[in-house]
């Protein structure tokens, strides 16, 4: 029986490792077999289910453009099979963006993440909300 | 001793009654003297603490270009003292807005927030995030 708290330590590694380090290969230690991006405006793969490989295609192609990225957990809150995360990220821009080639800045964001957990411990998706205006104000700023 | 259900239901009684309703009194019964905004991008009152009249000048100045407006809890997360709510919500925008006149547009929005209470069940502050970008972009379109 994993208690609440070894899956709020569980989701951390996840994050720190997958998406802090990169290490995609990772994710299949975390991650089920299908992964379903519920709701997340602004994301390109918003409403979409992927599998392990679309996965860690979505990992490294929004990695791409801040390669040094980390997140700085808030909080964790545990209910049910989900943990929700607040969050706090920052990443330098040395990578282009759609309509924005790499402005070298350090650009940061906050957000909110409902995790969901199947019963083997693995993440079956998310529904998110990140502060995309604050983002867009970063980039835009003396362009 | 009150049951995390039943402090569901109270969140769920405060954003019916005083945000949608706009019955802002009825915040007395929810919100302790001194409510924090702890982090909540855009927002007017950010990182301010307001006592109980200032609660109900932020809600009445942020219905006033909205006053439809309806808050449509998508899941509620109990942890500690916390109650995390994600949220869609819609309303017309008959008021005006700082750079915005009215629209009489129906604009909707997405947005989680974490609510924390004290051990008198009442709300001591939120962090929320919101998403801007997507009202920006309601708001803009064939402006």
């Amino acid at each position: 029986m994993t208690t609440t708290y070894q899956r709020k330590l569980r989701l951390a590694a996840f994050i720190h490792h997958v998406w802090d380090e990169g290490k995609v290969d990772a994710s299949d230690d975390y991650v089920a077999e299908a992964y379903t991006i519920r709701h997340d405006p602004g994301d390109p793969w918003d409403g979409k289910t992927l599998d392990r490989a679309g996965f860690k295609d979505r990992v490294q192609k929004s990695r791409a453009a801040f390669p040094d990225q980390k997140f700085d957990i808030q909080e964790l809150f545990a209910d049910g099979q989900n943990i929700v995360m607040t969050w706090l990220w920052s990443g330098t821009h040395t990578g282009d963006l759609p309509g924005f080639p790499a402005t070298d800045r350090l650009i940061s964001m906050s957000g909110a993440t409902v995790y969901t957990f199947d019963n083997n411990e693995r993440l079956t998706g998310h529904w998110q909300i990140t502060d995309r205006l604050g983002v867009f104000q970063q980039l835009h700023r003396n362009k």
